[in-house]
């Protein structure tokens, strides 16, 4: 069994192919996404996540999509491209990369219109950039794993929540990379999962990333991580980032700041480990950063009675012992430091 | 649309007819339970639950399931008594609820024997103490209701987890009974409710409860209760017990102890409402009581990792604002306050 199941694949057509992450672990279907519309339904519907790999999948999307236009003979002009972007933006609101990979595609756009290229080129040129990101991505989160394997001492418990692997990123993960890494390099860790209600990502992908990984590892509720920690059976936390607030705040999958303010109490480090495309320094803190409010049908089994259901919280940089990015370890994260690295990204 | 559904009822013959709260909130069903191993299965299964149902149903089960031996032919003697509590009493370790409401049981049962009463008698002794088991229950809901109202401001939003209304108790509940009572003064609260996995005891019997009692309220996951009491939308939190140690440490439905750690961190008065029946002088604390670990199917779409699923956490007494109990509510709960208000109950 490979240790990866890669999560997005090109189609010999030039389409982008999609692991549909909603039938894990049950089924591997991959689908192949060949116009904005399919894809931003993908993104909608979480068929595709993860903060770095929406980004991904969001800029393959979009290149396979401008050459299915011209293989149909339309057009691939700046209006087409600039309702493609406006479409695909609002598709989730708070992860940072999205709006990240969809710029850059925008730029590369717009140089090639601006230099006169042919539809053909411009359509072979996203591609490009949309190959680039992919691939800088997986490089990111090597970097990330080798910056945080410091962090774990051997024989670490660690606690992870949500989803960020293979499954959330082109490449090894972000906190999943550094817990990748670690055991790697034969550091004898083990990793404890929350489930990650609504959607289970803990419970059915990453589960299904440690055991195809061969990381030992167990499931548990979200509401069980406090009795762990108090009973000392967890080292460290690590999480991924939806995105990154200029003070240090982050903005990941709910339940994160819960067990940021956990890991306080029990005086247990709290690590969030992103790429640098997850710092948005145009948000000032948490505060700015929209949270997305998703379907109570999330919820199965309620009987009528309301539901409130966002999809993030935000954890203030104070709860953050550092954050782990490709390039390199910030403690005790603030303004200062995180322009001072991320300022010229 | 009545506000109570009864979660046990006799049935003509002098049997516990139980609703299966499995099913709930897609069916209403009452199944009878006509003997001692059946209803070892309706309480491991969790067909019954809630610490003090439970020992209402095992007492109603265990004067049913008498009768049906004598109508059987059969003998209730002191050797079947002591099989059945024995059976009985293993089925769920954590609520001491059950255990307390056998001894009853096993008591009635001796004196009457003792006493040199016909087995006919002996059966109608053990419906009568079932009976005032539960009538007992009844009253004491009511009592707590009313001790705990005064912690409730008008217009407050309360949080509270799992299930502790009348399917888990014999009455209006325990929190939920505070809950009731606050809403029937006219108070104008709103509920939040925990998700409360494994099992959704909040998101399908909690809110369930609050339909059929007009009490405004919404489902949350239980790892967005942190993001809301961060935005000041939580006034107050209340949940039940399973058991309550003699130094005040409470072991209650797993996730409890997070919402405690939560409730301090925000500076939010954390309340825990239970009958006296739930107070475990026997416990010194938390660490004496024994915590249920329950099967990892109980999370679904687990792939092939071990899961870790305790269904009880234990919450130090100095996290506890306040007990609420049918003896009045007892602040900052210790050893001290407990022994003078439940030393000869």
């Amino acid at each position: 069994m490979p240790v990866y199941t890669y999560a997005v694949a090109w189609t010999e057509r030039g389409t982008l192919s999609l692991l549909d992450q909603r039938l894990l672990p049950r089924e591997t279907r991959y689908v192949e996404i060949a116009s904005v519309e399919a894809l931003a339904e993908a993104i909608s519907s979480l068929r595709v996540r993860g903060a770095p790999l929406i980004g991904i999948a969001a800029a393959m999307g979009l290149a396979g999509a401008a050459r299915s236009v011209l293989e149909r003979g339309g057009s691939v002009d700046p209006e087409w491209l600039e309702a493609a972007v406006d479409k695909l933006r609002r598709t989730r609101p708070t992860a940072v990369n999205l709006s990240w990979a969809l710029s850059r595609m925008r730029r590369a756009f717009e140089c090639a219109w601006e230099q006169g290229s042919r539809e053909a080129e411009i359509a072979d040129l996203l591609r490009a950039e949309a190959q680039r990101i992919w691939d800088e991505d997986a490089a990111m989160c090597e970097a990330i794993g080798r910056a945080g394997e410091e962090l774990v001492s051997p024989g670490a418990t660690i606690l992870t929540h949500c989803n960020t692997g293979f499954l959330a990123t082109g490449g090894i993960g972000t906190a999943f990379g550094v817990i990748y890494t670690a055991h790697r390099a034969g550091k004898g860790i083990d990793v404890v999962v929350t489930e990650t209600r609504p959607l289970g990502q803990g419970a059915r992908l990453t589960s299904f990333e440690l055991m195809r990984a061969g990381i030992p590892g167990k499931v548990i509720v979200d509401g069980a991580a406090a009795a762990l920690m108090a009973a000392g059976e967890i080292d460290l936390v690590i999480v991924g980032a939806d995105r990154i607030a200029a003070n240090g705040d982050v903005a990941n999958k709910i339940g994160t700041y819960a067990l940021a303010v956990l890991a306080r109490a029990h005086d247990i480090p709290f690590y969030v480990a992103a790429p640098h495309s997850s710092v948005d320094l145009a948000a000032g803190s948490g505060g700015d950063i929209p949270i997305e409010c998703r379907s109570g049908a999330e919820l199965a089994e309620v009987a009528g009675v309301e539901v409130y259901n966002p999809a993030f919280d935000v954890t203030p940089a104070e709860l953050v012992t550092a954050l782990v990015t490709d390039r390199g370890v910030v403690r005790a994260p603030d303004a200062a430091r995180l322009r001072a690295l991320f300022g010229r990204s």
